[in-house]
This record gives C-alpha cells, structure tokens and sequence, in this order.
C-alpha cells in the first residue's frame, strides 16, 4: 500500500485553514436579494388572516409571498434515494409555505428584500391572525384517543408503527431464569454544525433554476426541488461548495425548494436564504427524543434468552425521515447480541415540536443508550463481570442476521474491548479501586456498539466517480459523493492513487459536486461514503489502470498480464522493474496520431453489500455528587472500522464523534416551554453546547480487521464514534455512585435529583 | 429530422441579448491584482537596463517583474494540438518577458497593482535604456543577406521555407498555349474581436493554477501555460466562459502564461491582465500579409496545364503559428481547379512587426485573393466566360489530391454558382448592361472558393463529448469544443437531441470548458468544430439512445432491433406507436433496485477524415472613380456547407464572415511608420473597420450536399464566407474600370493611385 493507510494531510487542509475554501456565503452574485421567513408566533393553530401589505410597501422589498402564492405540491424533505414503490417513497406531508401552523416557528410568509435587515425589518411589519390550538408536545399527549391531527388523517399523530418478530418471544422469556425491564428516555438535541442552513438560487443561461447549496445530498436537492415545484427534475441543478458541517441536518432539504420557488417567481433573480442560529434549532431538524422499553430474558450462566423493545419516538411537526429512523434503532442494535428470540416495536408519532431527522447515527445511539445501560444494569444485578457478559452474548464473525440476512464478514469486538481495557487500565484500575464515599467518588464504566455500514439492502446504493488522466499522469477525480468535512476528498483521493499506482499528489479531487457533471451519488450519510462511494473510486481507478497497461502494451508489446504500476510508472510483476511511465502512457493517448483517446473512466456503483462495524467506549468519570458534575478524566473509543484508509483523519473523526457523543451525554438538550411550545433555548449561549474547556483528551484505538465486501478491507467510522459514549459514561457513573441514570442528558440538575431520590443527598 | 436542420433560436440567444451571459469581465474575485505590461517603445534593439524601483515603490503596487525575473523556458503560443514528434512541433521563440526587442510594444516588464489605474501610473516610473537598432519591417528587408538575425539562428530571418511539386511544371508550361504571370499582394488586418484578450489567475485549493480565459482553446491554452512555466501539464486549469469572438487571434495563447506566472510569483493572489484595444491590435495577433506570385499556363481551349504559386508572409516578430499558415495558403487552394502541375513554394519570415497568426481561412482568403484576380484576369485576357472558365477547371466530385489524398466527397460548387448568378440576376444584368463611363461606374464580379473542414491529415483531431440523461429524460451534454459565439453549442444540442430522439428542450449543454472536467478537445478553429467534434456528439448519443433502448428491452423484453427512439419516447420500428417514455427508461436507470446506473456517454473521436466546401461571392458594385470609393450594391455569398444542421445560424455565419471579406477587401490594414515601426492606426477610431452604416445587406445562398464524411452530412461553414467576397469585389472593379488591382484593401487611396495610373483620372 503506499497511499492507502497512510496519514497523508488532508488536501483541503491548507485551503480550510488559510480560510481560501468557498462556502456559500463565500460566493458573491451582484444583485443578490436577501429572503427572510415570516414564521408563526404559535405552536398549533391556523392562519385565519394575513396582511402582508406594509411589508410589500416598504422600500427595499422585492416581493412578499404567504401560503396562498406557493404551488401545491406536497413534498417530502428526507436526504433518502428516491424510489420506484411508492410505498417506500417519503412521507410528502408539506408545501413550502404552510396556513396550518404545526410549530413554533412555522413558515407561513417569506419577505425578499435587497438585504437581510431590510427583510428583517419588513418582517415586523407583518400582522397575523391565528386560531390556536394547545400544543401537542408529547408523545404520550400525541397517541390520545381524542388527540386533534396534526397532519389530516394521521390517526392518533401516528406516523407509522411497525414491529418484527425472530423466534418465539414467550417462550423465551418462560424459559428464561431471569427477566429485567426497564425504560430509557433520550433527548431532542441539534447537530449545531458550525454552519448554519444557507442556499442562493438564480437561473442560469439554460433556464435552469441553480440552487447553490450547503447541502450533503446534491444530487436528491435536485430532486426534491423538482418535486416541490412540480417541474421536471432535469431543470434544476445543485451545485455544493464547501459546507461547514452537516452531521445528518443537511442530509435534509430545508432551504433549497424555497429559494428555488423565490428565484423562479422573480423571473431569475439571485435569491439568499441564510438561516440564523435559532432557525436552525427550530425549522432545520434535531435528533429524535425516544422512548425506550427494554424487556430482556436472561439465563443463570448469563446468556441472554430472550429480549423485547419498544421505542417510541417524538418526531415533532413534519415527517422528515418519518418512521425510518425509530425503525433503524430498534432494528439494527441486535446485530451486536444474540439471542433465539427478539420481537422489536417502533412508533413514530407526530408532535407540535421541531421536526426530528437524521443525526450522526440514525438512531442507534439512542437505542445504544438503552441497550448498554439495560446490559450493564442485568451484569450487575446477576453479579457478573459486565464486560465478560457482554463478550459472552456478543455476536461472532460470520453472523447472519435472521431477517435481512446482513451477515458480519467481519467482527473486531473483542479485540476492541481488549484494547479499550488497556488503554484506559481497566484490570489495574479495578484491583486497586478504593471505595467511593466521599462528594466526590470516581467510576468506570464501558459500552459497545455495532453499526452497519450504508443503507443497503434498505436504501439503494449508487455511487458515482469519473477519472480524467490528464497528459503528465496525473488525475483528476470528480465523485457524487460529498466533502462535508470528514475527509472524504483525501480518502477518495488516496484510493485513486493507490489503485492506480501513481503518487498522491498526482490526484486533484473535484471538490464541489454540481448535478449537471457530477457523477450520480445520493450523497453523504449513513457512514457510506468510504464504503459505497469508495468502492466507485476503486472500480474507476481499475478501469484507468487497465487501460494504462493496455497501452502500454500497444506500445511496447510486453503483455498486459506481465505488467502492473506502482508510484507513477508502469512496471514489470516479476521483477518490479520500470517499463515507461504512466506519464509517457498518458502523453501518448493524448497526442498518437491513429490512437489519440485520453484515458478517462466513468463509473457507476450499485453497491449490494455492507458490513457491520464495532467498538466501545470506556471511560472514567469523577462524580461530584452535591453538585451532581461529571468530570470524564478518561475516555477511549475504540473502532473497529475495518482497514483505516487514513488513520490520522480517522482519528480526527472519532474525536469529533466522541465530543458529539459527551455532549449529548452530559449536557445538550433543546427544551420548550410547556405550555406554548416555545423554544427556550434555540441559541448557542442557552443551549449547553461543550466547548474546547468542557472537552477532555479523547483517546482513540483502532482494531483493523479487514472487511472483504469493503473497496479497501474498511467499514463505517463516520457516525460510530458518537453511539457509545453516552452509556459507557452513564455506567461509570453508576460504578461511581451506585445510581442508576435513565435520562440523557446526564446534566447535574438530573443527577442531583436522582442522587436525592437514591439518598445519596 | 426532428432538431438537424431546423431554425432552432440560439440557446444562449437569451442570455446574451439580456446581458446575464458572463464573460471574463464579468467574473469577480475578490482581491484582484491588476497586472499591466511596460511595451518597448522601439521596434528593435535590446534593453541595456532597466529601472522600476520608482514604480515598486508606488503605493498601491504589489510587485514588479521584468525579463529577469520570468522563467526561462522558451515555449510556443500557436493554438495547434501537440505533436509528439519534435519536428512538428510549434516553434518555441519567446519567454514570458523580454531582454531582446522585436516590435513596438515588445514585453519587457510587468507591474502589479491594487487597480488598472495603479499599475497605469506605476509603468510611466519605469525607465528604460536600449540599445537601438533599425527596424525590419518588409520580408524584403528581412531576408536581404546581410539583415541581422531578429531571433538568433534564423538565417536570413527565415522561419521557413517549403515547396511541393505535382507532375512536370516546365513540361506544363512548355505545352500551355498562354502563359500568365502576375502579383498579388495582401495586407496585414487584426481580427477585432469586440472582446479583448483578457484572462484572470489564481491558485485554486487543489494548489492548482486556474486560469479563466476569453480563449478558444482551453486545452492547448493549459498545455502551452505548462510549458511556458515548466511545470506538469496537469498542475494548470483553464476555464473558459462565454468569449466575445476569436476569430483565430484566441486561437493563439497570448496573456495566459503571463498571468500564471504571476498569481504563482504571488503566491496564489488573483492576478488579471486585460488587455486594452492598442494592445489588441500590436500584441495579439495579426492576419498574414502575403505576396503571391502566380504563373499560369492554358491551352487555347481554356484548359489549365500547369501553376505555379509562390508566397511569402510577413510573421512579424515571433513565430506563433509559424509557417503553417502560408503552408496551408498555397496548398489547399489547388483542391479548387485541376491542372497537370503544379508547383508550390512558401516562405515564412520574422519581421519587427506584430506577430501574425491564424485569423478566419488560415491563408485561404489571401491566396483566394490572389488565385481569383488571377483567374478573372486570364479568362478576360483569352476572351472567354470567366464563369465559364472556372467551370470548365473546377475539380469535381471524387476529386483525389495525389499528394494528401483529400477526397472530395461533395461539391456543389456549380450549383452554387448558378444559385449566385440567379440570386444577383447574372444573365438579366449582363444581358442590358450599359457601357460604364461616367464618374460612376458598375460592375459584376464573383470568385470561388474551396476551404478544407477541419486540419486532418496535418493535424490531429480529437474531439470529446459527455452525455448524462437525467432522471426526467433530458440530458446534460459537456463538449470539450467551444461555443465562441458561432453557435456551437447551439448545433452540438441539435445533434444530440436528434440522435437521442429527444425534443431540443430536453438538451441543456454546459457551456464553459473547465480542463479539469470537460472532455478533451483541441478547441475552435480551422472551421472544425460541426465537423470533427459534432461526430464525437454524435456517437455519444447514439451510445446513450443504444443504452435507452436496451434498458427498454430489458424492461419490456421487445428486442432492441425493433425499436428506436422520437421525440422523448421509444417507439416500435415498424409502426412508430409508443412503447414507452424515455423519461420511464431514465427515472428506473437511476432507482433500480437491481440495475441501477445513470445512462451516461463519455466519448472521445479521433477524426480522420475530412471533407471540402466549396462556394462563391456574387457582388455587384458601384466605383467612385474621382473619390476611388466603392460602394456594394448587392452581394450575395453562397455555399455548399453540406447539409446544415441550422439555417438560421448558417446564415448568421455568412453575415459575419462576409462582413469581414468586405472590410479585408476595402478598407482595413494596420499601418507602421517606416522608420520607427511604431504603429499609426492601432485603435478602431484610426482603424477603418466597417460599422453597420458601411455594410450592405448581404444576401446568402446554400446548397445542401450531403458530405457523407461528415456526421450529419455537413462540412465547414466558419471561416468560408469571409473567403471570396476580396476577390469578387476586386473582379466587380476590374469589370466596372477596366482596371485591375492587385493589393487589398481596395480603399480610395489605392484605387485613386490605380486610376490614375491607368489613365483614367
């Protein structure tokens, strides 16, 4: 391997840091107007009257538009492929400016001015009168027989409800020695990526609505714009700079339709929306607060019989990602144990609240969340060693799950927890472990996890990469696939590179995606890109390679099969000896004068495969109990992602998931008044986001297995860092105390009123 | 034919009308450098020394670089694909800055400054001392013996000398019954375009240079800046918006390599030389000045036996295309008329003149002046019609030439010209015309024409095209060929949508060429482009209508050869009813489960054919003879294009080129003070180019042959009109006077010395 593997720099290192790399808001088009939403000051109601005329009236306003000016195309948001059955197709259960108000902050007019203060100001000018309704917050209020619809005809704000069923669950927990339930709540959070929802749109020279977005689905905005406009999805085009961030709230279209409606209406004109920190909390989306029961069957030698879950899930006021989330969690947490029967429920129900979507995990940290507290509460309760319980009831290499066949080629859990324990000195630490008496008493604790990589056999997995071999050899590569700060540019380029046999820097990535010339890829999220859209690079890289060697024997007459490359030439396999270089090929097919054809390969991938990747976090806490503070002194997350395409950027992304995950451990929670629905802290100073003086060294570890359905032996890593932490903290604080915690956030106003509750104050 | 053929409007007609089109102008980065050149102000000598610490010094300027500063890799600037054999190889006689002086306005420093007008101001401090020596402005002058060496080596100034010889010409001439001998001569004239050369630089975050460029040759251009800054061809981008015409003179790399030294010398800071129109004029390029000696001899029956041509170009002060243009003058012309022998002899010579390059017909228009004057002057000499005469001579269809072995697969040339004589009323005028004696006199006159599509087999001819279909049935076509205001893109969008069975509608094509991700193609010149790079169009649609169909088999199971495709649908062959949308085909590529894969055509064609259009100019003029002022009563220009793929823009074509002829053949020509080489009318106010007030109504003629070389039948159209119309006005004089000229432009001064000398004033 010479550039797979290797900590080679990001290539858009040097651009980021020296703040040369375009963002939206980096792009300048004169003329540009500014949009600003008029958003309802309820949470549940009707619109009964609007007047927008002041605003029309005022200087600097291009247009207003309310919910009587927009087409009637109901559309669906969710960064999901499209599909062919409309049963699988997204919930379509919006339009882009709406009369029946369902939030907080729900878009009911949108002023266009010459500039945002001018929009902001118009907006004031505004008045409207609404039929309110009380707020439906909860679920539990939500699913009341005599609940009033949210959407029209959704019985009870039941989204959808779906169970599945391996083996025969009575029978398992009759035969079981032990049984334990519980219940584990998680909380509404927001990606906050440090940039906010922005998207400007003009027409182009082909009459083409542009939308230049921060978006991580390029090439589904083209397609939902088209849906939400009602106009043939070939006519818009997406083009995606640079994003500062996206975490699963770009892997949604918030902006896009509207600036797209805003643009054609005004016959072309350059048309902005940029969301402000607080309608990012409230109008982009938030990770699912879920509800879980956990139901579990235990033998007494410790193995696990039988287990039922049931989630239920707040999804707020648009359906988004609808039921697939909830579904995932309850879905996929059983590739990790095993157990003859299972049976899953999920729910997902309509509220008067943000609209939940994908982040960093879909799901599965919630369902983690549960799942490690509930496995950590029965080793306990059955006094046995937590971790070997958790190694005995794990699944092994060469699982297949019952129903979806997913099968683990792969599985370096084990050795995972191993070296978690090592690194964090587990067996030491626990020999000698004094008693915890004092305000302040110190815990260990440990969480696993498993994620599978991608959607399939769920989603459709298409992947895209085009490879120009210009005239010195080296490459561009252009992939649908998205940069959206993990590294995927590098990761991708280091793939070409190492399966064309050319140096590193002779790959240029084609950073921006823009769906007119971008090759077709659904985009980035569900940890696929190294996975699925890797496995394109590769195939494009072997097709240049192919055609390289096969060149090169036209001109030299040395058979393709003696011949491979290797760092920019063409070399013997015997002898690793130098035929010519790559570069010479490439001049040559340029310019011959019979043969001239420059060596370009043009890729599509339909993956039909994954892989479940593993790991574990561990972590030692310190506990001031009459504060109720968590301090973490330690923590390690350890992945096995299969084979590391670039360990140093592998690391960058666990740290960052593992940040995301104390956060949502500790401290973030959106909260809303009860009474009215209204946010009460949608900014960054209310909403207890970690900073860098909040955040403790992070160790990371790696167990490379390697995974042969992956393009280079690897597997997910983007979101698996941010699933284990919280129940690994949640059980080193129960080490620590004896109290157990049910509720993330684990923020001290929780803590101190279970510490309470226990006695313990 | 569904869009080949039609009077499709232009489809970027809108947006340019409109003004939204963008060129490089247009284009803003912040922190652009303005970046001005400091121009000799003698025509021949050295620089002694140099002195710009004042304009360093200047507020506002950020670095000054003269000739000591630039790399010293001598590299060539003609727009000609790279050859790989060294001897075919552009001549490389330049660097980015300049010790050695060789015309008024020579590049010896450049400064770079906040504003223009900064970097205006900071050139005047700079002060210079030469060492001076006497201009060489005449090719007479340049090649005497003991002229000094403009570049050292080049004896006798001499870039290059050729000559060809077909059959016995002593033998020819020795059995001809007449022998005819005479000179003619043609100015030096600049294309004009609206646009000057302008181009902006930057280093992109790959670390790539990108140059942005009003070029017709984005792929040559990256290749040339490679070379003139001896780095990997790779490490450049060009990008190449709408340009505002080129007509061959940006067909030459003339500001690129200068700005990518300088946004590189500044580390990436952008960088944008524009230039003004005096620089256009001097430092751009020029159209050859070229002396022809023509000998021919004929039987007493009107057969040509034998010719003999011999040419000399002034290239003035570097080499750019070199030689190949008086190359290409005497030796294509003999495709017209047939004879036994014919021998041909070019010179091509440096002079301290602005440097001459290609400009529209490639030497065909000056050798056209000259063969046509001759042809007129030896049928009136042997009495006979000079329509006749022609006729008699011309090649015909199957014409073979012995030593290329160009074939003329179609000629219209007799249809064309009785189309011309009927459109003009030849006979009707000829029949009651009256005797020509007063101060005003008319005239008829007419010329032929030939012109060689494309550059095979002298050059190569790769051309390149992308074709994505999108999820509704209509597709994105990338072409690595340029849109220069021809209306490329436009035709390109014909043939596709044609070949695919598409509605025009459905076909957006991506205008601007980016080197990084748009196919490879030499660019726009040698009227190449319908020709050579609409096949490479041509069979990426029938690859994507072969893909369409096939997918349909696979859906429906009708075998492919039943099918084909109409206007957005497939079809059954033997009935034309509808089996099922394109759009159904499109939308299932993209979302099948199973067979999911985007219908894409990424396809390069080496073109190795060639095809030749013939035409003629009809005209009738009125004579001034007191004033010398000519005025055009009618003209009317006809041609055998082959089949045209747009009427519309065909005739558009005519009207620009004819307008060209015309200027060329009355009023233009660059002039130089004799003593100094300083130019005297470098400007449009001195410089007589015709305005709309100048120009007749100009009328057209096409006969459709069908070029069965060519992809949709058609042949050049580009530069052919601005072929003829010299020597047909020149005819029309000679048979309103009586009097012929020789030298172009035919102004009042010329005409006034004519007349006088003949006696007529």
């Amino acid at each position: 391997m010479q550039s797979v593997g290797k900590n080679i720099p990001r290539i858009d290192g040097f651009a980021k840091v020296c703040g040369k790399a375009k963002y939206v808001d980096d792009f300048f088009v004169p003329g540009m107007l500014h949009a600003k939403i008029f958003r309802s000051k309820i949470a549940n109601g009707w619109v009964k009257g609007i007047d927008v005329s002041k605003a029309k009236a005022m200087p600097g306003v291009e247009a207003v538009f309310t919910y009587e000016d927009v087409p009637q195309h109901k559309f669906p948001t969710a960064g999901h492929p499209y599909s062919l059955d409309p049963h699988h197709q997204d919930i379509a259960d919006r339009n882009l400016l709406t009369q029946r108000v369902r939030l907080y902050g729900d878009e009911i007019a949108v002023v266009v001015a010459v500039d945002e203060l001018t929009a902001e100001k118009a907006l004031r000018l505004i008045t409207v009168e609404y039929e309110e309704y009380a707020p439906i917050l909860t679920v539990e209020d939500a699913m009341k027989e005599d609940a009033s619809e949210i959407h029209v005809g959704t019985k009870n704000n039941i989204i959808k409800k779906t169970d599945y069923a391996i083996g025969d669950l009575e029978a398992g927990f009759a035969e079981s020695d032990h049984i334990f339930e519980d219940n584990y709540v998680t909380s509404m959070v927001q990606h906050c990526a440090m940039e906010n929802h922005s998207a400007y749109g003009y027409i182009d020279d082909n009459g083409k609505i542009v939308i230049v977005s921060s978006t991580q689905i390029p090439h589904i905005c083209r397609r939902i714009v088209g849906q939400a406009l009602g106009i043939p999805w070939g006519r818009t085009r997406v083009i995606k700079p640079y994003i500062g961030g996206g975490f699963g709230s770009k892997q949604d279209i918030v902006v896009e339709p509207l600036v797209a409606f805003l643009t054609k209406a005004l016959h072309g004109k350059p048309v902005k929306i940029e969301f402000s920190r607080e309608e990012t909390f409230i109008a982009s989306r938030v990770r699912h607060a879920i509800k879980f029961y956990f139901k579990t069957g235990v033998n007494k030698d410790g193995t696990i019989i039988a287990r039922q879950v049931k989630a239920i899930a707040n999804n707020g006021s648009y359906a988004s990602h609808g039921h697939s989330i909830v579904s995932n969690s309850v879905t996929k947490f059983r590739h990790l144990y095993n157990q003859k029967a299972i049976k899953g429920e999920a729910t997902t129900v309509y509220t008067n609240l943000p609209t939940a979507g994908a982040m960093r995990g879909y799901g599965i940290p919630q369902v983690t969340f549960g799942l490690e507290s509930h496995m950590e509460d029965i080793a306990r309760q059955l006094q046995l060693d937590p971790i070997e319980f958790r190694l005995k009831n794990s699944n092994k290499e060469g699982y297949v799950d019952p129903l979806s066949g997913i099968t683990s080629n792969s599985n370096g859990l084990p050795e995972c927890i191993a070296m978690g324990k090592e690194l964090i000195g587990w067996e030491t630490k626990r020999a000698n472990w004094p008693a915890q008496t004092g305000p302040k008493r110190r815990g260990l604790g440990m969480a696993c996890f498993c994620y599978k990589t991608g959607t399939f056999p769920f989603g459709l997995e298409v992947a895209g990469a085009r490879i120009v071999l210009n005239q010195d050899g080296s490459i561009q590569l252009q992939v649908g696939a998205t940069e959206i700060g993990q590294g995927s540019d590098t990761v991708f380029a280091q793939m070409a590179a190492e399966t064309i046999g050319i140096p590193f820097a002779m790959v240029s990535v084609v950073s921006s995606q823009d769906t007119d010339v971008t090759p077709f890829d659904t985009g980035s999220y569900a940890s696929r890109q190294t996975y699925i859209s890797g496995m394109a690079v590769k195939k494009a890289a072997e097709q240049i390679k192919e055609k390289i060697i096969n060149y090169c024997w036209g001109m030299t007459d040395i058979p393709a099969d003696a011949l491979t490359t290797r760092d920019g030439w063409i070399i013997y396999k015997h002898n690793q000896e130098q035929v010519m270089s790559i570069a010479d090929v490439a001049l040559d097919s340029y310019y011959h004068e019979l043969f001239s054809a420059p060596i370009t390969a043009d890729v599509t991938n339909n993956a039909r495969t994954n892989a479940i990747a593993y790991g574990c976090t561990f972590v030692e806490v310190e506990v001031d109990i009459p504060t109720g503070k968590v301090e973490i002194l330690e923590i390690y997350n350890v992945h096995d992602a299969g084979k590391l395409i670039n360990p140093k950027l592998a690391e960058g992304q666990v740290h960052g998931g593992v940040s995301m995950g104390m956060g949502y451990a500790l401290y973030e929670q959106m909260l809303f008044d009860g009474k009215t629905g209204k946010p009460l802290n949608s900014n960054l100073l209310d909403y207890k986001l970690m900073t860098t003086m909040d955040t403790p060294a992070i160790g990371t570890g790696f167990v490379e297995t390697f995974e042969p359905t992956g393009p280079y032996g690897n597997k997910a890593l983007g979101e698996p860092p941010a699933i284990s932490p919280a129940p690994a903290i949640r059980n080193a604080i129960f080490d620590a105390t004896g109290v157990k915690i049910y509720e993330v956030p684990m923020n001290p106003q929780r803590l101190f009123e279970r510490f309470q509750a226990e006695g313990l104050l």
